[in-house]
């Protein structure tokens, strides 16, 4: 039996233009997206070590960290926390995950594969965690490692005390995990000063990347922990001892690990390159003015914010109540259908309550701002009164 | 103490144009080039799912099999590997790897990562295995999973006798996973028609799509061993049951695993779509015919194949002994700073006693062939002179 060449291959290529303002992957500028289309380059040719060692500059920039154990992990923004964890964590360690919508879950899923005691610590809903309720959840479990996301991109909640974190983190004598990918360049992250021990953040959110390549870092500390390890890490793909060697970070000889693609590191430089272009502090300011814009003016169209204090609203992904009577997913149609524009709905916790809106990289600007509270506010309207509508023939 | 933004990504960005005739990757088309400056598309998207599934359909055609879990990995062709094992493998279960080269003892290092019981069947030096060394080791050790390399990179072997592996395994109650990273495209392989449990490909070599998305299919005897598992695969982001979930694989609804590469999946759809516009056995043809011609410049040359037996050799990556007195990297050297084309020197057995030349989609032509065994004379007769040369001025 012979099984012949799909005919849906003979179709050529589609691929719609959009303006991605859900939860991620945001969109790419055009320096980005024509990179991606050099030849590639071998995975050990001196062109493309120089590309990786530029990306690892970049990436020391945007966690504001020194630290030698910096790369990326050649996977989705999913492979950064299996990394963290998956070279944390051995036989029996207890892990404690904190709790603001659902990647601390995952992160929970992923630990007890690899063998960890997991433990949880929960927010209110709606609400950060705060640095009491971590306190008594490291007392009762005496935690090895300790994960939380800084932006939860299901809920729209940011953890503003990562640094008493960090310091809490030493005194019990337990390793600190933080995920960025959704905060990074919308709020402040100091991984050095704060003291945490690994971090990762995803390269299609703020910064504008592609998908599929993930910024990482190690501290020292963590480092020493790992090369202490009785076992080796659970996966030999995640391995950041043999990594980083790959990365040339440990000051011994490149040796072959993977075979990176290029073609997303070339992506990866060209946005880190923009990101550092603009300043660190500068992405920042823009990120957390426009979510101050857009939230001024989801309460001028008479809806309200799902997080209810503002020090706890994520600028990134900003999470809006769906109000009564409207079904999210006729909005999200309405807007994708006739705009072409993303507004996403919810993710676990948050489904069918809310409306995700992504301000992010090229989509953080008040145009975008106010744009998308426009085609909001209109599909809204339109949802309620069930008017049908036909795509635009732009 | 702030970290201040990189000077070096302040310079553009360095790709020159390269002749890929090393083990891998091989160069992409213009086609496959071109696809990955598209603007991305959300991983739920309609439009994404659908170039998933013409991947899908893609990738049963270029493994000759009507599986359900086929799909690809979000990571480099070595995820694939760890997918194939974490799958299959539970605690204490014994797994046997055949060894013509270096991927078997990659394999093995996985495995016990996943706390297998590991055993070796080892061919002769330059050697494939023979049915009667492997029937001795399954004899010996009764392995739950035996993985073996159609072709193995590092020393030019092809295994020919994949189709009576796959009885044998079905006699002992063993799994078959097989590595066609290299050998895909260059060799005949019927997954199906074989008994072949788990097949994973480089999208990088004779497909000639980018690096980083990884293919990969699970015969139903594999699905239905993996769904009686005792405990979870060891990691989230390979377990198949989740991925094949968002793959739409077992016809259930689709849910988000993790944010796949949209960038990498518009090059592989394309790199897929050309191979299967030429068809697979033209393919195959090309890259036989390819490397007859190959050797037999190679003898013209009065140099010598590293693999004795010629059915042994593999088409698509070819090993010729370096001559005695050359000295291989010199020989490498010439050749990409005077032509821009990259001859490999040998890997793990074979390091200082081969050259690799690969060839393998863009560069399986017949002018390409002439054009790497002048340069490749050239530049040994060069090196046996000492002569330096400048960088052609081209």
């Amino acid at each position: 039996m012979e099984v012949p060449p799909p005919l849906v291959l003979k179709r050529p290529l589609y691929v719609p233009s959009k303006t991605l303002m859900g939860p991620g992957p945001s969109n790419c500028s055009h320096r980005v997206l024509e990179a991606m289309s050099n030849p590639v380059l071998g995975h050990m040719h001196p062109e493309c070590l120089q590309i990786m060692d530029e990306v690892k500059e970049g990436i020391k920039y945007i966690f504001q960290t020194l630290n030698d154990a910096t790369m990326c992990i050649s996977g989705a923004g999913h492979s950064g926390m299996e990394a963290a964890l998956c070279n944390l964590i051995e036989d029996g360690d207890v892990v404690l995950m904190g709790i603001t919508g659902v990647w601390g879950h995952r992160a929970g899923d992923m630990a007890r594969r690899y063998g960890a005691e997991v433990h949880y610590v929960e927010a209110s809903f709606g609400r950060a965690l705060s640095l009491e309720e971590i306190t008594f959840a490291f007392e009762a479990h005496r935690p090895r490692v300790f994960f939380i996301a800084q932006g939860d991109s299901s809920t729209g909640i940011i953890q503003q005390n990562i640094r008493e974190l960090g310091e809490l983190c030493r005194k019990y004598d337990c390793f600190l995990v933080v995920d960025t990918v959704a905060s990074l360049g919308g709020a402040e992250f100091l991984m050095d000063e704060w003291k945490v021990d690994v971090a990762y953040t995803g390269s299609q959110k703020s910064l504008g990347g592609p998908a599929g390549i993930t910024p990482i870092s190690f501290s020292k500390r963590a480092l020493t922990r790992i090369r202490k390890r009785k076992t080796k890490p659970k996966v030999y793909y995640f391995d950041i001892l043999l990594i980083g060697q790959y990365w040339g970070c440990y000051g011994t000889p490149r040796i072959y690990h993977h075979t990176i693609s290029s073609t997303l590191l070339y992506g990866l430089r060209e946005a880190l390159a923009h990101f550092c272009a603009v300043g660190l502090k500068a992405v920042v300011r823009r990120h957390q003015e426009c979510s101050k814009r857009l939230q001024l003016g989801i309460e001028e169209l008479g809806l309200e914010m799902f997080v209810q204090r503002e020090d706890e609203r994520l600028p990134t992904v900003n999470t809006i109540k769906v109000p009564f009577g409207v079904d999210w997913k006729k909005v999200a149609e309405y807007a994708m259908r006739k705009y072409s524009v993303e507004i996403s709905g919810g993710l676990g916790p948050t489904v069918e309550h809310v409306f995700r809106i992504g301000l992010m990289g090229e989509n953080a600007t008040v145009e975008r701002v106010d744009m998308v509270l426009s085609i909001l506010n209109e599909a809204i309207q339109s949802s309620k009164l069930g008017i049908k509508t036909e795509r635009s023939k732009i």
